[in-house]
């Protein structure tokens, strides 16, 4: 059996489709984000990054980079164990202290992602709770899905943001059958927002435990950080939020935030959580800075909103076609892979503006974007070129029935 | 419904057997490895650490810890991205390739954590090879299972490193279907290593792809420190090397090495790689170092070996109950939950000596253990110091069926 020739006609099979996925190979240039460099063919040259998840370019900051200094000065790399057997350090007590003060939660527990976060909660709540029906918002990150589905136990898929379905669903449940509400705040691809309090009335009518994933959210909404629910005033009607330190606090990492025994079942029954090494004390010594930085700054929230509204306006103004939402992701959509990375190649070769293509499994096909995420450091001049950039090529190659009608170089 | 009780309800059960799990919260003190701190009850104390898995102290090697320092000080904090969009750096770029001809293989692979390394390889496998049958060593760690698990094909666990046993199974599964073995090199918790060769041979004869996790021998082991693999000229038949940067190379993450096609089609295909945010830049550049060091230095590995031999053999001549072995670890058989939680609280109370105590899941239930991991940067002295202290203990409450008789503290 040649086994490399199955694996080279999967590969083979995504080139046809038009999405095997290359990976930019790039660095970014501490005090100056997004400006960074791309490694090509053997020459470096500038970029201006458009695609970071480092929201509020806190991965930048010089409290979160002095924070890390001084954990490699203090203690070295890496934890050297698992939580249990010797990885337990002073910083990770501190960042779940710290982390379950910013949800008001009895108690947080750290993972190596918020991927992790996800599929080993998930999987063993259910395991847990014998006999748990688990609820899935039809568009849950693939943490959630694959968490779901590894618990191994009953789901009912309800309609994205569809409160009547969800009602539905759960009223077709035994009461008496543990439940599981799951679903995120901002939905990462669309950039939409999720009805909490609606899905909190339907959890407390039907006895249901709420899980929300607010990855998305974090560092970038609420008075002191912590998201969606908590702008909302509704962190207190959360049983489980999943959160992470790579995106908005711009370092690395996952974490839940729940009550004192939830978080202690999970960290004592999860294999994701027991055996595996816990994240080095440089990470959760940054994370732990950038936490308490953007518990008490509120400027870094206040310019990425306005930076993503102004964007969002100049390219209406340029009838680029944006997915309108209520939140800091902007997509913009091309509908088609092979044209989307058409359109991205020439962003950056041309333009030196880095934008990955989106595409299938990260969207549905037939949706494939562009997804601009603007910084609290993205300034006026890089958004009009961007935006220039983006115009011209849409003029060149107009888009009908959702498809570039012709690309200038293609 | 109150899902609080059910929770404290799990946890009741787990002190009532004997196992919860009380973390012990510790720093480590760079560059006086293995001295470290730990904290309770308010009060900071110093210990000896004797259960890292940061087997050759390199989370203290100052190349490794300049290296970091380097990437903090050039790109700042996290990667602020998925590996396709915007989160490949060129430091991971730069470690795959090391790591690629440390194993004497095409590519690698890097993820978060060994233990997402192998759940997304051996799950994603699996779906890439559909009918494939895993024949899994009974012994193989929990990430593994998981991973076989999750992939939801047949599988077949073989007795530990028996390869009558396992050539029954392969013999009795039809040709033409696609069949990999998966197995350890050296198994952390006993020590033993597996017949490597025998396994390949019995693999080319069934026409079996071989996964080996080789996450506690990479930097330990061979003349470069790929492995046990490398050590006896076995690696170019081992199809994929899973191992680790968090133990032997003292920093975090883990990596598969395999055919550029095999590589490939996990990156492109395995949803724990492709939705979960990169390795942070800073833990990219430190294994880097440390990989590189250990590529032309055996100092660590020679001094680590000799310190091993030198505790068994020391341990022996007080008639403490060691598990024999051909490796590096030190596992030291208690069999009771209850006695070895107070043989290292006794340890770590009266004589500053850090030991986590092993119980189920990590060890099946009636082999509880300490387990100890000396490294080169153990002295004499501080041998000397936890062998008085155990055989202190053990003359103290002598061992009859596996059980203290009685004890002192208790």
């Amino acid at each position: 059996m040649n086994y490399d020739n199955i694996f080279a006609g999967h590969l083979d099979g995504l080139r046809k489709e038009g999405r095997y996925r290359v990976f930019a190979d790039i660095l970014r240039t501490r005090g100056a984000f997004p400006a960074g460099r791309r490694h090509a063919a053997g020459e470096i040259s500038p970029i201006t990054v458009w695609c970071s998840n480092d929201y509020l370019g806190m991965g930048q900051h010089p409290a979160v980079l002095k924070a890390m200094y001084d954990a490699i000065d203090g203690v070295g790399a890496g934890s050297g164990g698992t939580r249990n057997i010797s990885g337990t350090t002073h910083y990770h007590v501190e960042l779940e202290a710290e982390i379950a003060d910013l949800h008001g939660k009895e108690s947080a527990l750290l993972f190596t992602s918020a991927y992790v976060a996800n599929d080993a909660t998930l999987s063993t709540l259910v395991k847990l709770l014998p006999g748990a029906v688990i609820f899935s918002d039809e568009k849950n990150h693939a943490s959630m899905i694959e968490g779901i589905r590894h618990g191994g136990g009953a789901k009912k898929i309800f309609k994205h943001n569809d409160l009547d379905d969800l009602e539905a669903k759960l009223r077709e449940t035994p009461i008496g059958i543990p439940k599981i509400i799951a679903f995120e705040s901002v939905y990462s691809m669309d950039g939409d927002i999720s009805p909490i309090g609606g899905i909190c009335d339907l959890a407390e009518k039907y006895g249901a435990l709420t899980y929300i994933d607010e990855v998305h959210a974090v560092g970038m909404y609420g008075p002191r950080g912590a998201g969606i629910a908590e702008r909302e005033g509704l962190m207190h009607r959360i049983d489980v939020i999943n959160g992470t330190m790579a995106k908005g606090f711009g370092v690395m990492g996952g974490y839940i935030a729940a009550s004192r025994n939830l978080c202690d079942a999970i960290r004592s029954f999860a294999p994701g959580f027991i055996f595996t090494t816990s994240l080095a004390p440089v990470i959760a010594a940054g994370a732990l800075a950038s936490i308490r930085h953007l518990k008490t700054s509120s400027v870094e929230r206040v310019a990425h909103q306005e930076r993503a509204r102004k964007l969002k306006a100049m390219l209406r103004a340029e009838q680029i076609p944006v997915i309108e939402n209520p939140s800091h992701i902007v997509p913009i959509l091309v509908r088609n892979p092979v044209h989307c990375k058409i359109v991205t190649d020439i962003l950056l070769n041309e333009h030196n503006i880095y934008v990955q293509p989106i595409n299938y499994p990260t969207v549905p096909k037939g949706t494939e974007r562009m997804r601009l995420t603007p910084s609290p450091l993205h300034t006026d001049a890089q958004m009009e070129a961007l935006v220039r950039a983006l115009a011209t090529l849409w003029s060149a190659c107009p888009m009908a029935n959702g498809q570039f009608v012709k690309l200038a170089a293609a």
